[in-house]
């Protein structure tokens, strides 16, 4: 990756996101709106802005903070949301997705931010980056809120394969520790793996080979493993990264979603009750709104595909423009800390590791 | 089954319910409290209670409501959160829940409530009650609060077994929507199969066939089919039984609590904040109160083993005596409507449906 030598392009010294413009649920004029106020608060920051230029010039000189750090390039197709993912990666070369890649394939770029489909992304991320040497499934890594100090915990895989066995999850416990040292700042993160309970003797049998795995990948990898935790330590001070498959981290998530949103249209309700509790709404209004802030997923929207060559932030589909901004930071800070790179000589090492090595360490299960 | 006819033993013309009064994390002074709760509200209902006699005698004595309704079994020994259920089988005579599920085994009782150990009461329900004929894996059914009419949602498997094929899947769709009619009052139960996309493309292949066995199912079954759902349906409107295997339903279980008591744990300190929010804190306690028992896991308390000769309540481990008392109410509510027989005709029925058609139903499985 030789991607700060090419910042020239679209503007000197900065760091350079590259963001498509276009497949999101609000359009690309939200996107817009999300990299100017990322534009407003970063005076380091530069994009490429990718989709069809006619509509994107218009949106652009619209916000004035935009004009000298943001280079257009022009793609006339969208994959929406419906399209299936082998379709686009076949016929897709034309799309904003497929342009805002090529711009981290070619280096311009180090990291890539969409609002679209999730599992176009990830096939035309796998197609066109191509996954880093000895990574078996690249994966999703998604935030949870939490009371742990950085206030959040990194959860992988996310949906991006419903499948992971033993050696695919030890892989992840590799990634999320390290994208919780570059994304977090955490020196030695703790490492859970999902299950239904935490005694040894429970869960699916590649749980009890995946936590063999990963407990004699902890010292090489500079991680603490906590072994199983249960679906309450997602949110919880267990450990900073729950490692699990796909299928149900996906599930999961979705679950936490609903949950969420049940607890805050009842909260709603409640304060719309009586005339006393809509006096109580308003004089609690700070705090509830800090309450939402605290627990609003666009706060912490971005899930990053790790296992790539070049990093890819996944910004949610309903994305505002404070959601789409917030994705942007969290590009923007994984491209400062070298993070690609980082993780890629992560991996690498392990892999290393085992050729030296013939003790119980993760590659291990690669001659499967 | 032939449990009315013994009412006499404990109470006559009582609707009898079997309690093992050990193993809760509160202890049997919290299940008598929790009885005497029940025995207060409802007059037809008497308990046969497990557990050591002199304990048991002490603690009945205080409660007098419970003189005349409250039979004690004497049973020494306790089954620990911490036993191995294959252990506690082979070793569980003198127990309190060997006992509590004897008497559902012999008909003084049509349903048992216990608060102990999950892994060890499905275990010992399967060996001691049988399953019902035609069931390959029993299921535990347990409900998230949602805005549809009835307030709850049912989902199936909460965790009996961590592995379900499509088969298995197809008949908890079965029995899911025959407890949604008996506990529920509901006609024709929407069945919902959790997946991590509602395309039929989407997810693991034995997903897809248990689609079309449910599909082809729900004609005869007398429930709508309204295809995959996503985790944000589980406390969704989209349907009122949720389909899937124990291990995502579990850890989905374990999210969504995580994830209440993380915005609640969030909300407290939110009206912590200030003088103002303290205030208002005050002014909306009523409300909130209200939002509490909405969402409370204890009023929602009892997860039910479905595929038995007889229905076992599990109540939750940490359960209070409002707990208790609700996982008896759900007892009392399943013995009064005869839901083990009607369950047991319901899936003999559809069994019996395959051996006359062979037709794409839901036993054409039973030969792999």
């Amino acid at each position: 990756m030789t991607a700060t030598k090419d910042n020239s392009k679209a503007g000197a010294g900065r760091t350079i996101i590259s963001v498509d413009a276009m497949g999101g649920d609000q359009g690309p004029a939200t996107v817009v709106a999300g990299i100017s106020l990322s534009a407003r608060i970063n005076p380091d920051i530069g994009f490429i802005l990718h989709g069809p230029r006619a509509v994107l010039e218009k949106l652009v000189a619209k916000r004035k903070n935009l004009g000298s750090r943001c280079e257009i390039r022009d793609a006339a197709e969208v994959v929406s949301m419906e399209d299936k993912p082998s379709q686009v990666v076949r016929q897709g070369r034309n799309t904003s997705m497929w342009s805002a890649l090529e711009s981290v394939r070619n280096g311009e770029a180090t990291v890539c931010v969409s609002c679209g489909n999730t599992g176009a992304l990830m096939l035309m991320s796998i197609i066109r980056l191509r996954k880093l040497n000895g990574v078996y499934r690249p994966a999703i890594a998604v935030m949870w809120p939490s009371p742990n100090p950085q206030g959040y915990n990194i959860m992988l895989d996310g949906g991006a394969d419903i499948r992971a066995d033993a050696k695919d999850l030890a892989q992840y416990a590799l990634m999320g520790t390290s994208y919780a040292r570059n994304g977090f700042g955490l020196t030695r993160p703790r490492v859970g793996l999902l299950n239904v309970g935490t005694e040894e003797h429970k869960g699916r049998s590649e749980l009890k080979e995946a936590h063999d795995l990963i407990a004699a990948n902890a010292r090489g990898g500079d991680f603490e493993f906590v072994g199983f935790v249960e679906g309450r330590d997602l949110p919880g001070t267990k450990c900073d990264v729950i490692v699990t498959d796909g299928f149900t981290g996906n599930v999961a998530l979705k679950t936490a979603e609903g949950i969420a949103k049940f607890i805050s249209d009842e909260l709603r309700q409640a304060f719309r009750y009586s005339l006393l509790s809509k006096l109580a709404s308003v004089l609690a209004y700070t705090s509830l709104n800090r309450l939402k802030k605290r627990v609003d997923p666009r706060r912490a929207n971005g899930g990053v595909f790790l296992g790539l060559n070049g990093t890819v932030v996944k910004s949610h589909g309903a994305a505002d423009a404070t959601g789409v901004s917030s994705a942007v930071k969290l590009a923007y800070e994984l491209a400062q800390s070298g993070f690609s790179d980082k993780l890629a000589a992560r991996v690498a090492s392990a892999t290393l590791h085992d050729q030296d090595d013939t003790s119980e360490e993760l590659t291990n299960g690669e001659s499967e």
